[in-house]
């Protein structure tokens, strides 16, 4: 029941890598946004400190809109949605972080996320990236998965030095220590096909409710 | 105590399938929608990751609307409701995402459902349908009810092959791999008898609040 | 401690029955209605699935209130309370739903309930009545409290035909399978004595509302 | 640690009586009532069983306030608190019904209640007043406590009719069907000594507001 | 680990008693105001009983403001918080309400409270002051703390009376039964240094208010 | 796995000091603000006496927003998120107290935090700070991670006296009785650098509803 890269050619979905008792596997951030009020919802049977990533990622983004020409009037007049799939396995801990500031960043920003890239990596609020644990196996699962690059925290560099070399052969390890650094390596500068248009958006959501108060 | 496939002439209705301990089962999700501000209710004694397939759902309409030309504001000026009947009966797991799925596709285009068509298959927030267990006693369950047309997960055309042809003589099998080809095959082109007409009902309920205003 | 039939001339309030581990026995829903905003509230020690039922119905009324001529705009403006008596017993399962669809009906139309009658049964979100179990006892509680007409589901036949003739002389059943007919027997086309003008309490409302906000 | 019955000359505070695995007790239903937005806030370490009594009694009210002359208004522009002394000990039943409908429908109305009252009983949604256990212990209890007249369900009386006369002697019973007539004997048409004048504090807060937003 | 009596310059910080299971000690209440939207949050690892008491204590205070000359227009436009010190000590029990009770009503009113004054008592809505336990190791705690002054609930007074009289000397006993007469004894006519002016703070709330809606 | 001590070059993160059963470790307390409606967020794995901290951090600080040249205003129209990184590890205890403190005065004044400080300390909503535990381990984690500067509590004084010189060598100690003073100390007068002018985007926010509404 193995999962393969795929092509990331949707903004907000992005491979992260998962330790599970019977070896490493991938898994998928899946984010979407849709009109609302600024109401995170995050699902897939997840628990309390990987639905806290969540919020981190999302907080974090808000704080810092700005660098990545984010409109924040987006965070108060849409709903997002964070989506783990493989609803029947319980899934928590803070390494999909990484994961869920890409997947949040691609949706905000409609940028393509690289291909055949996979990451692990608790998060801080202050823009950090945080080393965790399972490396092994988790890079394990993303070879044979199909994955080409890596983003990993230098901390973690030392526990790639003590895999053997034919196990890697061919995967690209980019370190990180701050949370800057992986939007720069996973996010490309393109824009997804048939991107959403924000701006058009909530002048249309504008127009609407002018025209509902003028009945 | 066996259900039967019935017409499905109203919107909003749609057979699933479900495993139980005791051998496969159809079963019936349920939806409807009437004036009120957003909220989704769920109902029919389910755990978490069933009730959390509802919202994914919900959250991937929302995100599509214009793909199935649905009006967004209805997503704020109704309420919606999901129920899987027989109350006493605890209900769980991802694999009627699909059957949800349809249900409020249809309450929402008040397009009829194919006759004689179930499913069953885990939905993800980007549009993928994922593979689900218990697919022999699913499909036995099925054949009894009266079900001809049955969607699956690609991924589970391998547990097809698995069952002796005898039982599953006389039904067509769809596989897909998106949510979108499950809508595809499952919604007609017809609106059910007497479609709810969410535009004047808007208008109506403008009008209505227009005349509190000036009272 | 048994209950007995009442003369029900009072809108919302409905005959039931249940099944206890002692035996059967009757129970009453009480609703009632007041200015308010839209809220649902329900005590009587009750567990989650019954629970449930007092949504249902209430979802599938206001979907279908144009059937019954109710103004939906009584949904958003008063508030409902549906209360099961004898507070230090525990209640639950999905058996009262046909008895919480009537006696809501009844209050929104203030239709009088028919005399003497009782009734038990699923509910479903699409108006089908589901059977439920414990049919004997609740018959012969029935009997011992003055009920004389009964309304249970079609599939729920059978096991009257088990009870020994004796013990259900007098009694008239009523088998249904959808929730419309339910209220076509259990509702009298005559309204309660002072019934609750909704128009008149709403404009009402508005009134004193405007007199506030031109004060 | 025995309490004694007070002269009741507040509004909103009534006697009710308890049963404790010890004997007998009164216990007092305190309300009050302030300028809010209708917010019920119930506190003395009370069951839930016990909480649902105070909902009841305020919906039921609610639904009858013509009838006592109560200006719905009240009910959304005030909040009203319920409590129940002696913290440390947790309470529950439903058997201080009446005496929290007797405590609300004072403190609106602003009547006083009787002196040296007592009463138990379980109250419902549609007016009536069910029995209770414990009557032995909670008889003599008020006895012991200077309490002369009690209010009980008919239903309660064969009760009564089981304790030695030596032991009531010198108390009233008031043997009740329907809530109103608990109302009847317990209030007297008499209003407390400086009572709450809800039209003038409703008008007053209507002036800051219009002050508030002319400013 | 022993607290001393404090000189109480600032508004809502009052000294209470607390029983341990190895003996008794003196503990804070302190509250604190500001701008906000009349929401009250309690903390200091407190059980549900004493959580009960910061809402009674505020519910009396908001039914009795005119009693205080306090503007009730503060209970919506700010929020308040109750907090007691020593966090890592989970605290329950009703006998910090007088305690809690004058806190707050020396928040509201500025009033400065008595120097080296101590008090413990159970509060109702109707404004008794009910006995509590653990009277000899409080007075001893208080009396090891510097305390002189103590208000106790009448019925405590036999409490007392079974201490031996060297333990208590130089401490005066302040027995009470109703809150009115705790506020009449441990606040002074005098307002701290630098009081809150409420009616500044609110109309400078309004302006900046008005400045933002005709920006 | 040692955390160092890091330039807090940038607003509301600070160093605190935390003792675990295999040691004492430095933690950092991040915390950032971003346009919103006034809500607190506390991630980190925190149990309930951890999250309260930052309530009361929070609360004293609006409390005396003055005293700090905070603007009120921003409480109610920017939401605050505090984060404890390493999410995989529970943490709890009042301890943290000051650190809290520290940050979020330096997130909302947007002063720097002096270099390779550390602190820990209970903080109370008047303003006090009190003692904590496990002095010892805590303070030679802060050795070995490169802090020089520590705030203690008066009351942590003899702790630091029992430990051997050698092992507190190069560290200056600050003891501190009040919040008032942690502050002083640990905040800079300098600004970081590209500080957040509050100012400024509260007033774009103001235009950009203005626009809205004039749509
Ligand atoms: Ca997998
Ligand atoms: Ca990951
Ligand atoms: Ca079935
Ligand atoms: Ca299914
Ligand atoms: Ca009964
Ligand atoms: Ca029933
Ligand atoms: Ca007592
Ligand atoms: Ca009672
Ligand atoms: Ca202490
Ligand atoms: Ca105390
Ligand atoms: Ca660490
Ligand atoms: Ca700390």
């Amino acid at each position: 029941d193995r999962d393969m890269a795929e092509d990331n050619t949707v903004a907000g979905v992005v491979t992260g890598l998962a330790w599970t008792p019977v070896g490493g596997d991938i898994l998928f951030i899946e984010s979407t946004i849709y009109p609302g009020s600024g109401k995170l919802t995050v699902t897939g049977n997840l628990g309390e400190v990987m639905k806290e990533s969540a919020i981190i990622a999302l907080a974090w983004i808000k704080a810092n809109a700005h660098t990545f020409s984010i409109d924040s009037r987006i965070f108060s007049k849409f709903d997002i949605h964070i989506h783990v799939p493989e609803g029947a396995t319980p899934k928590d801990g803070p390494s999909a972080g990484v994961t869920m500031l890409t997947a949040l960043t691609s949706l905000l920003t409609q940028r393509k996320v690289k291909k055949n890239i996979a990451m692990t990596g608790e998060i801080t609020l202050r823009g950090k990236v945080l080393p965790v644990g399972g490396i092994k196996e988790k890079i394990l699962a993303a070879k044979r998965s199909g994955i080409t690059d890596i983003i990993l925290c230098k901390d973690n560099q030392k526990d790639i030095a003590e895999i053997e070399p034919e196990y890697i052969e061919g995967i690209r390890f980019h370190y990180v220590s701050r949370m800057g650094e992986v939007l720069d390596i996973a996010l490309t500068d393109e824009l997804v096909d048939e991107p959403v248009d924000f701006q058009a958006m909530m002048e249309s959501m504008e127009v609407s409710k002018a025209l509902s108060l003028s009945t």
